[in-house]
C-alpha cells in the first residue's frame, strides 16, 4: 500500500514539507538551514530563470557578475542597509585551514591566516556594486547602467523552511542606475511589472502590485514595490520586491555623474530581485493532496506516456504509436517522455508522475490499441478520458494552455473568495483568526498602528495596491482618517 | 590619438591585462583576488555556459544545486581532496554583526554569535556532494547518478590573474556516482571529450587530451583526465579536467550499494569541471594587438554596421539598407548591431569593435550607397573587401563559418610550429627558455625527476597524451627507460 501523506486540510506545514520530498524538489543538508535543490526542482527553477533572463534583457538589462564577498567597510557605508542585514551575515574571517596537531587527520582554522578585514558573504549586493558603479560613472552618457546578476546569497536566518527561507538562496538581482528621479521609478515599477506579467503568466500565480509600508522596506529603500500572492491556507507570499533607492546610496558611496552642463549630481538608483522563494509560491498556490501540479509554461516535463501491456507483442505496438506521437509533440516544442521502465507497474508511476504534477499523462493499453484510442488524463483537475489516438497531439497541445488558464483562474477564484473587505477591528481579528485570507481595511497611516497589529494578530500590511480606490474612510484600530484601504494578511 | 597599448611582443602578460580592460570583459574588485565580471565578458562566458550545459545534458546529466559551506568535518573527510585544499580555504566563523561601541555608525563581528563548528565556502563540492549521495544511494537501481552544478568556488590564491586564477571564480562541477569502475572510466573520459570537442569547436582553440602525471592529479583521484591548450606566448594551459575518483569519496562517505545479488559495494565515483578560466583561454589563444578576436559560434554579437555619412538623407538611406540586412541575418540566426550613435566617429567605432573582437564589421558611405556596394571587414585576418551589398547576408553567413575555422587552423599552425621533439635535457632547457613551447620528450616516470626538472626549468608535465606513440626511449634526464613521449611546458 502506498505511503498515507499528510493533506492540506490536517497540517497545511507539513504537507508542504512532506509534497517538497515527495515530489523530489529539494532536501534539507548537513548544513544549518541550507537547501540541497534536486535535479526535478532545479529544472522547474532553470525554466523559471530562462523565462525572467528573456524578459530582463528585452527590457535592456545585461547580465554581469560581482563578487561573493563585501569587505566590512563598504558593507557598512550604507547605515541603513548595513542595519538591517547586520544580523543575518555569514561572515568569513579566516583563509586557511591546517592540520590539528592535536587530532590526527583533522584541520583546524590556521590562527595566522586571519584577515585584515572580515569579509561579508552577500546578503544582497548593493554595497559592492555601487562601490563599483563609481568607477564606472562620470557622465551622463554613462547613464543608464542597467544590470542584471544571477547568483547565491545567504541570510543567516533562524527559522528556516525549504524555498521560503533558507540560509542560502538562488536569485536574481538587478541594479540600475539614472541619470533622474523620474527614470529611476519608471524603471522600479517596469520590473515590478515584469515580475508581475512572469507570475500571472507563467507560474499562473495571480498577484497584487503594491507598495510597502515604510516599516515593512527594503532597508536602504525609499519606495519598496512588491507583487503580494495568496496561498492555499490563505496566506501571503511576497513574491518579488524592485526598490526605488533615491540616491542612499550613491551618497554613500559618492557617486557622481557630470549632467549635459557639467553639473555633478548624485546618481539615481534601484535594485530588484526574485529567488528560488518562488518556487515555494509556485507549490503553494496550485498543488493539492496527491502532488505537485506545475503549470505547463515551467513544466520541465509536460506530458508522459504509460503503456499497459502483457505481452512483447503489446508493447512493441503501444511503443510505435508514441514513438510517432513523441515527433509530433516535438514539433509543436511540447515535451514528452514515455516511460516503459518494467521495474514500475503503471500505478506506481500514474501516482509518481501525479506527485512530480506533470500536467498531461497518457495511457495506452491492450483495449484503447484495439479501438485506436488513448487515455488522456489531466493533472490539474483529474479528468480522465479515452479519446481517439488520431490527433492527440492537437488535443494535448489545447490542453497546455487549457490547464495553464485553469490553474490560474482557480488560484483567482480562490483568492477572491478569500479578500475581504472589513471596517472593525473585532471583526478583522474575529475573521484573519477563523478564516485567514486577505482584508482589505482601513490604515491611518502609522507605524504605531502598524505595529499594534502585528503584534495583536500576526498579520501585516501586505501591500497598498496600486490599483485601489481613493475611498475616504476611518482607520480600523484609531478612526484617524484614511484614504485607501490597505491590504492585511498573515504572511510567509 | 588613440592610446598606445602594449604589444604581445613588448610585454606578454601586460598586454593581457591591458586587453581584458580594453576590451570591457573584465575587472579588479575591492575584494582581493576578486574580479568582476562586466557585461561584455559575461555575455561570452553566458554562450560558453549555454553550449556546455546543452552538452551535458545530451549527455544524460541534470543540473542540481547544493549549497556553498562545507562544514569542517565533512570538508575533512576525504584527506588528501581536504590536504589539498586546505591552504586556500576561505572560512566562515561568524554568523552575525552588530554595532561597534567604540565607532559610530560602523559594525564589528558579533563574538557572541560564533558558529560551533567552522563553514568552508566550497573550493570544489565532493565532499558536500558525496555526504548527500550516502541519502540518495542505496541500491543498483539508484545508479547512476549524473548530476552538474553551475557555480561559483572559493580558492584563496595569493597571486591572482583576471579569468586565470581569481580568488571566487565562476564554473561548473559534474559530479557522478557508478556500480562499476568500467562505468566511471567511461564517463571521466566522455567529459573529457566533451570538453575538448568544446574547446575545439567552439572556442576555436585545439587541446591535446592526456593523464595527468600523479603529482599533478586532482587531490583526491586517482586519476585526471585534462586537456591541454598553447597560449601565444608558448605557455600552456589547463583547459579543463576529468577526473576519475576511485571509491575515494564513497570510502570517506560510507556510500554503499547493494547489486543485483544485494553484495554491498563502494560506489564509483567521477568529478569534472572548467571554469571563467576558459575566458583567459580564449583571449590568449586569438587575440592580436588591437584587440580580442571572438570566435563567430560564441559572439555575443557577430556583426556589426557602422554607417559613414554626411547628410540625414544618407543616413537614412544607409539605414534602410541596413534595416533589410537585419532581418535577413535574424533569419540566418546571426546576431547583428547597426551603430548609428552620433556621439562618435567611425573610426572610434571601428577601433571599439576591433578590441571586443566582433567576427565581420560592416560600413557604408554615400560612394557605396551609390553603387550598391558595402565594406565587409573581417575581425580574424583584417581583411577589408568592396562587395556588392545584394547578397551580403549569404556572404557574411559563409564568413561565420569561414573566420571559425581560420582561427582554429591558425591556432594548430602555430601549435604545430612551437612543439619541439627533444631527446637531450640540455637542448630542451635551452630551447625551452629562448622560445617556449611544447617538448615532447621521455620521462623515467618518477615523481623526484619531474620535481627536478620543475626546479631547474619551471616546466612541468602537462600530460601524458592519449594519443601517442608507444616508443621505447629513454629519460632525457636520467637515462632511465621509458615507453613513450610526455608533454612539458610552462604553463598558466
Amino acid at each position: 500500500m502506498a505511503k498515507k501523506y499528510t493533506t492540506r486540510a490536517e497540517d497545511y506545514s507539513k504537507w508542504y514539507n512532506e509534497l517538497v520530498a515527495r515530489a523530489d524538489l529539494a532536501e534539507h543538508s548537513d548544513v544549518k538551514g541550507c537547501m540541497i535543490i534536486k535535479p526535478y526542482g532545479y529544472a522547474i527553477w532553470e525554466n523559471m530563470r530562462d523565462v525572467l533572463d528573456v524578459k530582463f534583457k528585452e527590457t535592456g538589462h545585461s547580465n554581469a557578475y560581482f563578487p561573493i564577498f563585501i569587505p566590512k567597510r563598504l558593507f557598512e557605508a550604507e547605515e541603513k542597509n548595513a542595519e538591517g542585514f547586520a544580523k543575518e551575515c555569514a561572515v568569513v574571517t579566516h583563509y586557511r585551514l591546517k592540520a590539528d596537531p592535536n587530532q590526527k587527520g583533522k584541520l583546524m582554522v590556521d590562527p595566522e591566516a586571519k584577515l585584515e578585514e572580515e569579509l561579508i558573504v552577500r546578503p544582497t549586493s548593493e554595497a559592492i556594486i555601487w562601490n563599483t558603479y563609481k568607477r564606472w560613472i562620470q557622465s551622463y552618457r554613462d547613464l543608464p547602467i542597467l544590470i542584471n546578476q544571477w547568483a547565491n546569497v545567504v541570510r543567516w536566518e533562524m527559522r528556516t523552511r525549504i524555498f521560503l527561507r533558507t540560509a542560502e538562496f538562488l536569485w536574481q538581482e538587478g541594479h540600475t542606475a539614472h541619470a533622474t528621479k523620474e527614470e529611476a521609478i519608471e524603471e522600479t515599477e517596469r520590473m515590478c511589472d515584469v515580475y508581475a506579467d512572469f507570475a500571472e503568466n507563467y507560474m499562473a500565480v495571480p498577484v497584487i502590485k503594491g507598495l510597502k509600508s515604510p516599516s515593512e522596506r527594503f532597508a536602504g529603500a525609499e519606495e519598496t514595490y512588491c507583487i503580494e500572492a495568496m496561498m492555499q491556507d490563505g496566506k501571503a507570499l511576497q513574491a518579488g520586491t524592485s526598490h526605488f533607492l533615491g540616491q542612499n546610496f550613491a551618497q554613500a558611496f559618492d557617486v557622481k555623474f557630470a549632467d549635459a552642463e557639467g553639473k555633478l549630481e548624485y546618481v539615481w538608483a534601484t535594485s530588484w530581485g526574485v529567488s528560488t522563494r518562488l518556487m515555494g509560491a509556485l507549490i503553494m498556490t496550485h498543488s493539492d493532496d496527491d502532488g505537485m501540479i506545475v503549470p505547463p509554461r515551467l513544466a520541465p516535463l509536460q506530458v508522459v506516456a504509460v503503456p499497459i501491456y502483457k505481452t512483447e507483442e503489446e508493447l512493441k505496438a503501444i511503443t510505435e504509436k508514441f514513438d510517432q506521437l513523441s515527433k509530433e509533440l516535438a514539433a509543436k516544442g511540447i515535451s514528452f517522455k514515455f516511460d516503459d521502465d518494467d521495474n514500475r507497474r503503471p500505478g506506481w508511476k500514474f501516482a509518481e508522475y501525479e506527485a512530480k504534477g506533470i500536467p498531461v499523462r497518457l495511457a495506452m493499453g491492450p483495449r484503447d490499441l484495439e479501438n485506436g484510442n488513448v487515455e488522456v488524463a489531466r493533472r490539474d483537475n483529474k479528468t480522465k478520458e479515452v479519446i481517439p489516438f488520431e490527433g492527440v497531439a492537437d488535443v494535448i497541445e489545447g490542453l497546455m494552455e487549457e490547464i495553464q488558464q485553469n490553474i490560474y483562474d482557480r488560484a483567482v477564484k480562490f483568492r477572491e473568495e478569500h479578500t475581504h473587505v472589513v471596517d472593525s477591528y473585532d471583526e478583522f481579528k474575529l475573521r484573519l483568526e477563523a478564516e485567514g485570507g486577505f482584508y482589505l481595511a482601513h490604515w491611518d497611516g502609522t507605524e504605531e498602528t502598524e505595529e499594534k497589529i502585528k503584534e495583536e494578530t500576526k498579520a501585516t500590511i501586505r501591500c497598498i495596491p496600486l490599483e485601489r480606490d481613493e475611498e475616504e474612510g476611518v482607520c480600523m484600530v484609531t478612526g484617524k482618517p484614511s484614504k485607501g484601504r490597505v491590504i492585511f494578511a498573515k504572511a510567509y
